[in-house]
């Protein structure tokens, strides 16, 4: 035993986090027994705030403050398109690239018989009842490009698209300034097959 | 703003800490968004304990819960040697060496004309008191091989050598299990000038 006993404590429960291994604990340890007092208790006020403070939007199930997610309180988004992504992180990357104003629906996970992750554990029942209430023209299916990924969007497409919505899923090819050399097989297939006239 | 305000508000913390970036950050967050209520609040409360309930140990200036560290309170430390580093965060790699069952001195720096560090800046007065008032037999000097680390420890030898106590410091040389090929020509020019009869 080497570390005083809090230290010791704050290094086992930084070392829960995702990415950090001994050494980046002890280097943020350290690092926050250094810092200024309001420097260290805002993190960690920040921590509790955001586990007593957000929620899921009653709409979408995105992460949310009041009852509604920040885009769904937005007047300025377009009601008429639905992304749907998997998980609530999937929306803050959307989001960066400014070419989606619609409104989006979380389905808290993805389809995987592997994993006992059937259609009524997801929020797709919810999906489909907006469907019927809301105005929607077209339905983005955004989930991740892998194999749960893929059944979910083929799964929900099957459900959708009688209802007369337009369906869509995101585009798979080679990533913007990537090389062809490095690309695996199925992207570049992927790639190949989607490819546009110019 | 696509993220709730508490959720922005965690990752500005987040993005402060050393080694995490706004990816890393956002994995954090999310991370700890989609954790047990109970172990989000170990981390939050784990952070605030460290500031309320460490402090510098009152003999060497390592961290310490109570008035002495978790090393000078220790009957099966070696009082007759102290090791000197520039920081508390020094201490946890050379006692998972388990080579060294001495005591410590912690600088709290080193000597820097450059930022303006001075010996009146760091802890060496205690450290000549405690030379004085403990029967210490040898000071090893375990300041940093950069620069100010050796300027440092070749101030603290002009002084503690007079009292006719052994001065020693850590060895330089290769990394075990390094590369004599990706060595430093400086710190391939120690390990020469340092060569051990064997």
């Amino acid at each position: 035993m080497y570390a005083a006993p809090p230290i010791q404590k704050l290094l086992d429960e930084l070392e829960r986090l995702p990415g950090i291994g001994p050494k980046s604990a002890q280097r943020i340890a350290y690092w926050l027994l250094n810092a200024d007092r309001a420097v260290a208790l805002r993190l960690s006020e920040a921590i509790a705030e955001v586990k007593e403070s957000v929620h899921f939007c009653a709409r979408c199930f995105n992460y949310a403050q009041d009852e509604l997610c920040e885009v769904c309180r937005s007047v300025t988004r377009d009601p008429q398109i639905i992304c749907v992504v998997s998980e609530p992180r999937d929306i803050p990357p959307i989001e960066r690239t400014a070419m989606f104003s619609g409104l989006y629906h979380v389905l808290g996970g993805a389809l995987s018989p592997m994993e006992g992750i059937g259609p009524d554990d997801l929020n797709i029942n919810a999906l489909l009842q907006r469907l019927a209430t809301e105005e929607v023209g077209e339905v983005l299916l955004a989930t991740n490009p892998n194999v749960e990924g893929e059944t979910t969007a083929a799964y929900l497409a099957r459900l959708i698209k009688p209802l007369g919505i337009t369906v869509t899923r995101l585009a798979s090819g080679l990533p913007v300034g990537g090389d062809l050399e490095f690309a695996d097989e199925v992207t570049l297939g992927r790639a190949i097959e989607s490819r546009r006239v110019l």
